[in-house]
């Protein structure tokens, strides 16, 4: 995580996201599925949010699960056990001083976590050496500046590009989604194939207009509005008339467009 | 056609969209065909390029494809014939004032033609009067502000917001992708939907890298050059630092991404 700004906000945490937008979550994670008897090392699971999804998907697979915030664990370890999943189990690392031997892995699954890493290839690089040979690595991460909407609108630019900023001056990306082909191949994975995931929202998706435009993308940019101006990047008012504006994407004539970006390669 | 500028850089007459990118055509087309016997209006269809795809899909189906230049019509003639297709028909016409009956066919199909008019919404009437009910319409446009890149340049964003402002000045709309859905719905269609179509474009897929991003997107925003500079939108360094930058997201680390839209509506 890369700061306080983020924190409630992100995707990793937003129940919104699995509850009320569950095609998002077949958008995201419907190709996933790991072989009976595999162990899956999932990095960065923060609250558990795509780990139960992914173990659910993959019931005969057995999941690690970490993150480095023992706080984030305890909440994964509630919610793993509430949805019944007895696959997963779950420590508080570092993946960065992770206490694995490597080549113990047989994939890796990292979703929304290199967007907040300053090191995003040292940490593809680490979780390579866990990983054995002709096993797989799959990544998958937003990019803010993927998302555009009609009415167009300068003022919310402007708010989005905020959280950019901020999240640039934390030492995260927000923009990685697209450099995940370069990022996972320069790693040294090989057959990589990336493949975008684009959240189209208008009015004929209410599911989505609710779900994603409103509670988790324009509620993620509102999350940044007292950092922003205090950092000076925008004023109160110009901030509130880019949110109005995105709030107005929202209906009926509206139209929201965001991509995420899915990456999987293999360690030969 | 909305000017000089944009002739020549049109989707509609760039050969390598089809002849090197088959797959950018299979993205766009191959999900429309139409039963044998009915009778489809091709809107604007310039120099015929759409039509052999379309007509070639739906060999059973008869199309009479139009289009306001008699020259257009003329080269789409000469496409139809060389591509041995006997179920077209071409007509120079101008849909605003065009000699058909109300309710006289059974499809319509307007692939790159809104884009160019100051009044997409009145066109879209005009064709609605000329479907019977139960029919449907096809609509597909670009959208230039959909393009995104690694690496990110703001020269590169200048120069494409040339074109943006060009077609602008011209009447017409390069933004107009993400409005499909309110623009045919409001024109009366029933049970609209629409469909993003993203291009992306990384080093794994070389076709795409020369057939769309270098000699497609960035040739466009190449053919602007001039008149973006005569009418004092940019500077030629800044225009060419951007062109450059377009180039640099082909190399072997860079990522090019695009969306197109379909809109498919019926008239009840």
């Amino acid at each position: 995580m890369s700061g306080k700004y983020v924190h409630g906000y992100d995707p990793r945490e937003n129940e919104r996201l699995h509850d009320q937008a569950g095609t998002l979550v077949d958008l995201l994670h419907s190709d996933t599925a790991y072989p009976g008897g595999s162990l899956v090392l999932e990095v960065g699971c923060g609250v558990g949010a795509q780990t139960v999804t992914l173990a659910r998907r993959s019931p005969d697979a057995r999941f690690l699960s970490v993150d480095v915030s023992a706080e984030s664990v305890d909440a994964a370890r509630r919610r793993v056990e509430a949805a019944g999943l007895e696959n997963v189990e779950l420590r508080q690392a570092d993946i960065f001083d992770a206490p694995f031997e490597a080549e113990s892995f047989d994939h890796v699954f990292v979703c929304f976590v290199l967007e907040h890493l300053a090191q995003p290839r040292e940490a593809l690089a680490v979780v390579k050496r866990l990983l054995r040979p002709g096993g797989t690595i799959t990544v998958i991460e937003g990019d803010h500046g993927s998302a555009y909407f009609h009415p167009d609108s300068a003022p919310a630019g402007e708010a989005i590009e905020c959280l950019v900023e901020l999240q640039r001056a934390a030492g995260g990306n927000s923009l990685i989604g697209r450099e995940l082909y370069p990022l996972v191949s320069d790693a040294g994975f090989a057959s990589v194939h990336v493949s975008p995931r684009m959240v189209y929202v208008d009015a004929s998706r209410p599911e989505l207009v609710d779900g994603f435009t409103r509670k988790t993308f324009t509620a993620m940019i509102e999350g940044v509005r007292e950092p922003a101006i205090a950092a000076g990047l925008i004023t109160a008012e110009r901030f509130d008339e880019g949110i109005r504006d995105l709030h107005r994407t929202a209906e009926a004539d509206g139209v929201f467009c965001y991509s995420f970006f899915k990456a999987v390669g293999e360690k030969r």
